[in-house]
């Protein structure tokens, strides 16, 4: 297990594979955002699209997919306090298979909670082709290590 | 049909009802974020947070659809940019019933696409005892009216 202690500002991962499927587009977009361009097919044809895309949400969701099985499987996290400078950066498509690359970019201890570490991290979702279709900068706690017990 | 013209800075709405329940929660969660404070109430008692809690992306995606049935049902709504300052500010639990207060902040015309109005506001999230569980700013994109057509 990597604790706050375990993690170093500057390191980078790159991880994942996640296949978008049009039948997942709808089945999100139909629970949590039903806009027509992300649900029917025909209107979002007609759409400021031109296709059926997934909700931004969605895209959200996958990523955090990857980074849940991917550099969080093993980081005892504990939970975030947000996100910044979300941005969607290009539509996701059916078809679309997604990885995800993380790059810590602060790290600090809570003054309000000395047994709790901030860990601040650019995380960017990236189509097959290379195209970056969202980033966020996350604002994850991690667990420190009980000093006196190593 | 609310189009850029349509919306006024500092207008502010308050809408919706959405159950939160302990399936969806470890639904969304086991496809999603499997991170066993939101998969596993047994785990959950042992973890920061010391009971069973929504995915944040979660949390946002059912805030989303509030806002989808709510004030964007009948705006002109061109998807969005993206998010600045998402901060999750109190876990959410089965039982706990949300709705949403949104605040127009700012509106602009794109410099890039004449046609295209961006339209910012602040969104929090808000359970049945008025505590505010997410807030964002989301920054969204409505079309113009056609000024010849009217």
């Amino acid at each position: 297990m990597r604790y706050y202690e375990d993690i170093d500002v500057g390191e980078i991962h790159e991880f994942g594979e996640y296949h978008v499927t049009k039948a997942e587009i709808i089945e999100f977009a139909e629970q949590y955002d039903p806009q027509p361009f992300h649900t029917d097919e025909a209107a979002a044809g007609d759409s400021a699209f031109g296709e059926l895309v997934a909700s931004g949400w969605h895209t959200a969701a996958m990523c955090m997919r990857l980074l849940v099985d991917g550099p969080l499987h093993n980081r005892a996290s504990m939970g975030a306090r947000g996100v910044d400078e979300l941005r969607w950066k290009r539509p996701v498509r059916p078809g679309d298979t997604l990885s995800v690359r993380s790059e810590v970019i602060d790290k600090r201890v809570s003054e309000s909670d000395p047994e709790r570490g901030y860990v601040d991290s650019l995380l960017e979702g990236i189509t097959q082709d290379g195209d970056v279709v969202i980033s966020w900068i996350g604002l994850g706690m991690i667990a420190r290590r009980n000093p006196p017990e190593e």
